[in-house]
């Protein structure tokens, strides 16, 4: 074999191995994730149901049938977890309302995107979380994060609504506060809705937004 | 002096001293009243500025310059002083309900009366303890008061939606649904509204409710 060859055979093992490695890495890893998403998953649950001051990790740990020592190879503590739920969840009603964005079109039906985005994360666990528990139990730190997420938010639904009295779409309002109205009827549904009740998430969602939409008061004609 | 006379006097004299004594005892009462209610406003601000699981008795007794023994005359404990808090300021929500009931009207005014009176709980302290404290650090038995208190406002909010249909002044819906996202709309501002802010309570509560009303989108014509 010549030098040339041999040295080509020898970097190609290398690579081999290099990336059934990495395979092995990526599976461990996204295995970890996984897990600790269950952690997080079970953790937003336990806070919805039993409220985050009465939940202590020995809890989370009993629901998943895992030692404490386990858990904490995921999570730090309680306050860690309850802003990795938030977060995630803003993170990913952010990344909605950056889709409706990208996907153009007009204001109103940008707006009424933004609506479903957001009323989707209250109606799930994490959500849930953000509304019920509230950001008493967390360090300043992360309070920031949360209170700078959901400023973005809180900008989305302003411009929007901006644009759509710009477009002509919308009633001449104060964006402000219109954008208060809106995130403030579909953040309320966080507080009361239950998954096996008479309505489902999205149905409860959609008739928010139609009630903001129209209003209540019948006009004449 | 005659008999009769002499009862008489002794009488009137008894009932003297019977009414000096319940003015005595009835002054001591308001008093206390008073000095108890300026107990529970100090801590429901402290529950709003620091949050509730943050604030302590003694946080409270600091504030009112008095020491916290004195304290503890007027109050047995932090989760009694949220449980007044809250349940006394439904339950002035709730007379103000049935006064704009008695003043009868239109089932579309007597909403927005109602809107307005639910509005003005969630813009002082002891609506704003109910929507950001919430209910976790009660007892059960706590817990059963105020979810009677809130379902007679809800139970009211249903039947005023369900009349303006009945009378034509409200688009039809779902009164369940409508009654949730009027409340809700409403409650949030509880959890975001400072007296000190650019708008007073006042404005806040009357944008939200002409937003409701009305609806977000511009009709044709």
């Amino acid at each position: 074999m010549s030098t040339t060859k041999r040295n080509s055979n020898r970097k190609a093992s290398v690579l081999l191995e290099t990336a059934a490695t990495s395979v092995w890495t990526n599976v461990r890893e996204q295995q970890r994730e996984m897990k600790r998403n269950a952690v997080l998953q079970t953790a937003a649950r336990l806070f919805i149901e039993r409220g985050f001051h009465a939940t202590s990790l020995d809890d989370v740990a009993a629901r998943l049938n895992v030692s404490k020592p386990t858990l904490y190879y995921y999570v730090k503590n309680k306050e860690e977890i309850l802003l990795q739920c938030v977060s995630q969840g803003l993170e990913m009603t952010l990344e909605g309302i950056d889709a409706s964005r990208r996907a153009g079109g007009n204001a109103i039906d940008q707006l009424i995107a933004c609506m479903r985005v957001y009323g989707r994360l209250v109606t799930q666990d994490f959500g849930m979380c953000l509304i019920r528990v509230g950001d008493e139990g967390l360090t300043s730190e992360g309070r920031d994060q949360l209170r700078k997420q959901k400023s973005s938010i809180d900008k989305e639904f302003r411009r929007l609504v901006a644009a759509g009295v710009e477009e002509g779409s919308l009633n001449p309002c104060d964006p402000k506060m219109t954008a208060f109205a809106i995130a403030g009827a579909l953040s309320w549904i966080g507080r009361w809705y239950q998954s096996d009740g008479e309505y489902s998430g999205d149905e409860v969602v959609q008739h928010c937004i139609d009630t903001l939409m129209t209003g209540i008061v019948r006009r004449a004609g």
